[in-house]
C-alpha cells in the first residue's frame, strides 16, 4: 500500500496508513479570512457540494459548521483533467487540497466564510463517499415546511437516527452535541467549585431498589442482575460515608414501555446528593444555582450553537430568575384550578398538567425554570422524608424546565427506624432492602439531592421537541440500533 | 415529631427534618485552628472515638481526614449527668457541639488539629450509631504487619466491601476517591482544553462488536441485547460524523470470569479517539501529554491524598518522564530476551512479562509510564490498521505503568473495504459487523485512539495492588454488592 500523494496534481490516494509525516501545516476553514489572502494553503475538507459548469468546478469543503467555496479551473495550474476530476468526486469524501486563498468581490452568502474563495492547485482524495448518501444534508437541516412548494425534502426521524453518522454531521447536530457536551461541563465545573466530589457507582446491581418495576434483567455469570435505575442508593451511600456533597454523571436504565417524546430506555443521570445542616432548602439551594450557572455558561459561550439550532428549530430564548421560583404544591394546584383544572389535594400532576402549569408560571412570572416544592407524601417514593408540619406533604420538589419535569429529588430518610416504617407502609418486602436501610444504622447526617436528565434539559433549553435530538445514539422500547 | 434542639445541654435529638433552619453557622474541623482560640462554636462531626475518665470524658470528633478533642468535663458548663451521656455516644454517632475552642500546651499528636482542643458546654445526637460496629477504621486504616505483636487486628478486603459505608469513611478510602475524582477531571480538562467534545454513548447495544465473547446479555422488552464492552464503534462513528477529537467518561463491561487482582467486571474507561492528519504518533501523542497533565495535576494538587494513603500502603513516588518513552515492540522482545525470557517475534506479552519489562525499562530508563508501540498484528482486534512497511505488525500500542497495561489503543481501519477484508481474515460473521462497517462508507478521516481503565491509573498511580481499592462497589464474578 503506497502514499496517497501522488506525483499527479490529483489523486485517488492509498488509504493514509501512517506511512510519514510530510512537513505541512493544514489549515482550519474557520480560519480562512481575508488576512490569509494570496498565501498558499494545505487544507483537509468534506466535499458538501460541487458544480461543474464548463471548465471550471465550484466545490464548497466543509469542516463541521464551517465551509468555504473552492474552485478548480482550467488554467496554468490545472488541467481539463483535473477539473473533471473534481467534478466526479462523490459529496461527503474527504480530500486534502493545496489553493491559494483569494478575497472576492461579492460576499459568498451560502457559505460561513464569505470573504474569500480558493484556487486549488492539486487536491487528492483521502477518504472516498459512496456515490449514494441515504440522506442529503441539505434535506437535514431544512426547517420543517420550508421549500414546500418547491417539493423540497425533509429528513423524517428514523431516516435520520438509522443513518445517525451522516445526520450528525448537520450543523443543527454539531450544535447540539457541542451544547450538550457544554452542560455536561458547567455542571461538573459548578459542582466541584461548590466542594462536591464526583463519584462512580455501579450500574449493574443484585437488587432492584425500588420496588423492581421497570427493571432490566442481565444475566450475570450463572445469576441474575439488574441494570441501575438512578445511582440513588450510591449516592446515599457516599453520603453516609462521610464524603459530604457528591456527584455523578452516568448512563440510566429504564425498562418502561413508553414511546413518548420525552422517554428513553437509556439516558444520561446528572446527579446530586448532599449533606445539608438545618434544611432541605440548602440543597434546593444548590442544585437551582446549579442550574443556572448552566443557564448563564450556555447563554454566554454557546450563542452559536444555540442559533444554529434555531435557524433549523425556531424557539423563545430560554428564560430564567435569580433567584429561582420556587413554589409550593399548594400554590400550583390553586393555579390550575383558578385556570379550570379539577384535581383533589394530593392528586399527582399529569404530564398535560404540568404543561400548561409551566404556561401559567410564564405568563405570571415570566420564568421558563421554576421549582415545585412539597409534594404530596403519597405520590413519592418510599425513602422520602415527610414534612414534618403536614403529614400529608414531603420534604420533595421537581424542577421544571418549558413546562417538563428535568429533575426529581428530595429531602431522604435518613433514619433507619423511620425508614423501615414507611417501607412497610408502602408494602415493601423488607429483605429485598435490607443492605439499603442498613447503610443508615451507623450514623447518616440528613442529606438530599436530585437526578437531572441531560437530554431533556438540552432539549428545552433549545426549545426542541423530541429527546431523540438530543440523544446521539438514543434507545427506546423500539430502537436499539445503531 | 419534633426539633433535635432540646432545651437541656444533651439531647437524643429527633431526625432532623428540615422544620426551621436556625441561625447558626458550623464550622469545619479543618479550620479549628489557634486563630480561633476562646471563640464560641458549633460544630457538627462523628464521634471517632470516646474515653470516659472520672468527670471526664474526651472525644475524638471527625470529619473525613480531620479530627479535634473534645474535653466534657464536670464543673459550670457540664453537669455530672452530661459527661456520662457523652461517655455513652456510640462511636460513629454525629452529633452537633457548641464548645469554647482553647489552645493546648502540649500538641495533640493523635489528632489532625494539634493546636487546639474544644471544651464542649452543649452536645445534641443528630444521627445514633448502633453500638457494634461491623469493622473498627483504626484496624482499617492500619498497614499490613503493625501491631501484629499487639495482636491487632487489620481488616480483611472483604469484610471491608460487605461494609463498604464505613470502610469509604477511613482517611485512606477518603483520600483514594478524591484522588479518583481528580483524574477524572484532570482527563476532561485537558481534553477539554486540547479541543475535544465529549460525547456521551450508549451502553445497550443490539450486537456485540468484537465477536461475541465475554458480553453481558440483557433480555430487552420481547428481544435481548447486550452491554458495551467498550464505546469502541460510537466513537469511532462520532469520526465518522465529524467531531474531529472526542472522549467519554463511562462504564465499560466485560462478562470475563477472571478473578484477578486487576480485572472488574465492570469499570471506568476514560475513552479518547480523534482524527489525525498525517500519522498515528500524533494520537500517541495527545495521549501520553494528556497521561502527563493528570500525573503531575496529581503531584502537584493531590500530596495530602497521596501522603495519606502511603501512610497504609508505603509505595515509591510515580515517575514519568518528559516527553514520554516510546519503545518498539521488538525493542521489548529484545530487551526480554536479553533477560532470558524466550518467546517468539509475534507471541503476545504475558502478564508476567509486562511485569518483567516495567522493571527493565524502570531500571533503563527510570520512568513508570512508557509506550509500547507496534504490536504484531495478529494479537489485535481485526479493525487495527496493519503496519504499511511491515504486514507482521501494525499501528497499535498499549501504555503501562509500574509495568502493568493501562490503555490499550491504535490506528483504527477507516477504509470499509480493507476492513472488510481483515474481518474476513478474522473469520467474523460480515453480518454481524455490517453497520460497523458502513459506518466507514461515507467518508471517513485516519484516526486512533485508545481506552483506559480508571481504575487501574488509580491503583497503579499510588502503588496499590488490587483494583478492588480504587472501585468504590467493585463488581467481579463473586461479587454484585452493595
Amino acid at each position: 500500500v503506497g502514499h496517497f500523494l501522488g506525483k499527479n496534481r490529483l489523486s485517488i490516494g492509498a488509504v493514509v496508513q501512517s506511512v510519514n509525516s510530510p512537513d505541512r501545516e493544514l489549515v482550519r476553514v474557520q480560519d480562512l479570512t481575508p488576512e490569509k489572502a494570496d498565501q498558499l494553503i494545505w487544507l483537509r475538507a468534506r466535499v458538501h457540494t460541487s458544480r461543474a459548469k464548463g471548465k471550471q468546478c465550484f466545490l464548497v469543503l466543509r469542516q463541521q459548521q464551517f465551509n468555504v467555496q473552492a474552485l478548480v479551473a482550467v488554467g496554468d495550474r490545472a488541467s481539463k483533467q483535473m477539473v473533471k476530476f473534481a467534478a466526479n468526486i462523490t459529496k461527503e469524501s474527504i480530500v486534502d487540497v493545496e489553493a491559494i486563498v483569494r478575497k472576492v468581490e461579492q460576499k459568498i452568502e451560502s457559505c460561513s466564510q464569505q470573504d474569500v474563495e480558493l484556487h486549488v492547485e492539486r487536491i487528492f482524495v483521502i477518504s472516498q463517499a459512496e456515490p449514494r448518501l441515504p440522506l442529503q444534508l441539505e434535506d437535514a437541516v431544512r426547517p420543517d415546511g420550508e421549500g414546500e412548494e418547491e417539493g423540497r425534502a425533509t429528513v423524517n426521524q428514523d431516516t435520520r437516527l438509522d443513518n445517525r453518522v451522516i445526520d450528525l454531521r448537520t450543523t443543527t447536530s454539531q450544535a447540539v452535541f457541542r451544547l450538550q457536551s457544554g452542560v455536561c461541563q458547567l455542571f461538573r465545573d459548578t459542582l466541584t467549585k461548590k466542594g462536591f466530589v464526583e463519584i462512580q457507582t455501579p450500574k449493574i446491581i443484585s437488587a432492584a431498589s425500588e420496588g423492581g418495576a421497570n427493571v432490566f434483567t442481565v444475566s450475570y455469570f450463572k445469576t441474575s442482575a439488574f441494570l441501575a435505575q438512578s445511582p440513588q442508593l450510591y449516592k446515599q451511600m457516599c453520603i453516609c460515608a462521610d464524603f459530604d456533597k457528591v456527584f455523578c454523571v452516568g448512563p440510566v436504565f429504564r425498562a418502561e414501555d413508553s414511546n413518548t417524546h420525552r422517554h428513553l430506555t437509556e439516558f444520561v443521570g446528572l446527579d446530586i446528593e448532599m449533606a445539608f445542616n438545618y434544611h432541605y432548602h440548602e440543597v434546593i439551594d444548590s442544585i437551582t444555582d446549579t442550574m443556572v450557572q448552566i443557564f448563564k455558561g450556555l447563554r454566554d459561550n454557546f450563542q452559536t450553537e444555540i442559533q444554529t439550532v434555531n435557524k433549523q428549530f425556531p424557539s423563545e430564548p430560554f428564560k430564567f430568575l435569580e433567584p429561582t421560583l420556587r413554589l409550593e404544591y399548594t400554590e400550583a394546584v390553586a393555579m390550575l384550578r383558578e385556570a379550570g383544572v379539577e384535581m383533589g389535594d394530593e392528586d399527582d400532576l399529569s404530564t398535560p398538567n404540568e404543561k400548561l402549569l409551566g404556561r401559567l408560571v410564564k405568563e405570571k412570572y415570566d420564568t421558563d425554570f421554576y421549582v415545585l416544592d412539597k409534594y404530596p407524601l403519597a405520590v413519592r417514593p418510599f425513602y422520602t422524608m415527610p414534612d414534618p408540619s403536614n403529614p400529608k406533604y414531603s420534604n420533595s420538589y421537581d424542577m421544571f424546565m418549558r413546562g417538563e419535569e428535568i429533575l426529581s429529588g428530595a429531602q431522604r430518610v435518613h433514619d433507619a427506624q423511620l425508614l423501615t416504617e414507611r417501607a412497610i407502609h408502602h408494602q415493601i418486602d423488607l429483605e429485598k432492602i435490607k443492605a439499603y436501610i442498613d447503610s443508615f444504622r451507623y450514623g447518616a447526617p440528613p442529606h438530599g439531592g436530585g437526578g437531572i436528565g441531560l437530554e431533556r434539559v438540552c432539549m428545552l433549553y433549545l426549545g426542541l421537541h423530541n429527546v431523540r435530538q438530543t440523544s446521539m445514539f438514543p434507545r427506546d422500547p423500539k430502537r436499539l440500533t445503531p
